[in-house]
């Protein structure tokens, strides 16, 4: 972002600007999920996070064509707001010690993280459509729902077991 | 949260500092939601943000309620994740001048916003009814319903009327 002039202009820059936004998120997930693999007990939230792990890395593949299919290279800009997401969820789970209030504090953090992609996806979904893009809203859309089915994957594993160790 | 202790020993704690977490960020969304609405132009945008402005103010009161009933004193904790999500909005609102856009780019930044509260709230109606607090529960219930009717809100004033126009 430029400090002296205003860098997004149009539409087009907007959905450009966030589709950066939602790429470098992406990359992070990649980076934080290995480490909540790792700390789970659960075996059901360590499948889930692990099965979640591979549709990330897709979700960029599909980004990627995005960008190229709009004409962009593909580039990240910092999100302050993933940043922020995934320092609270390292804050969080490092204050728990017991195994089982340690799985909920979990899947809460990623909870929070899906919703953070859902609703970026559901932005860039729009827009793309608005802008003509339908190739790119189809691929768009691809990755919303499989942020939401994750997420309602993570609230089962949380009502089926987590939650009941945990209380 | 302490630095050689760990804070959150038991599911009760996780739920109390999850209460904290969203008082806090509920606390600085009143703060961010004049200067939304001033900047909106679109007047069905500005009339959701005012709307929305006075149910925010009213999910503070249930917070407050819901502490009382868990016997806590109501208290906030700073909350990255909030505080990354309104950096964001700003750096991004910032960064555009065309009045169509702008009110894109404020739907987006408020519903990256109301996801996070959706999820917090989720979560802590989820471990309230599991604590056996159904009375929490149902506050953090009206909350959570009422974040996701101001969602819906936006995206339908964005595919009306903003998206069109922004494009």
């Amino acid at each position: 972002m430029g400090l002296f002039s205003k860098d997004i202009q149009t539409f087009d820059d907007l959905f450009v600007h966030t589709l950066q936004d939602i790429y470098y998120a992406e990359h992070q997930i990649v980076k934080a999920l290995p480490k909540m693999i790792d700390k789970a007990t659960n075996s059901q939230l360590k499948q889930a996070f692990q099965a979640h792990l591979g549709e990330t890395e897709n979700h960029i593949k599909r980004l990627e064509e995005v960008f190229r299919l709009h004409g962009k290279e593909p580039q990240g800009v910092t999100c302050p707001a993933i940043d922020g997401i995934i320092k609270e969820a390292n804050e969080v789970v490092g204050e728990v010690e017991d195994k089982n209030v340690l799985d909920a504090a979990l899947i809460a953090s990623a909870q929070a993280v899906e919703h953070y992609e859902m609703t970026r996806y559901g932005s860039l979904a729009a827009w793309a459509e608005r802008l003509g893009r339908k190739d790119c809203a189809a691929l768009l859309q691809q990755n919303l729902d499989e942020e939401k089915n994750a997420d309602k994957k993570l609230t089962s594993v949380a009502e089926s077991a987590v939650n009941r160790m945990a209380a």
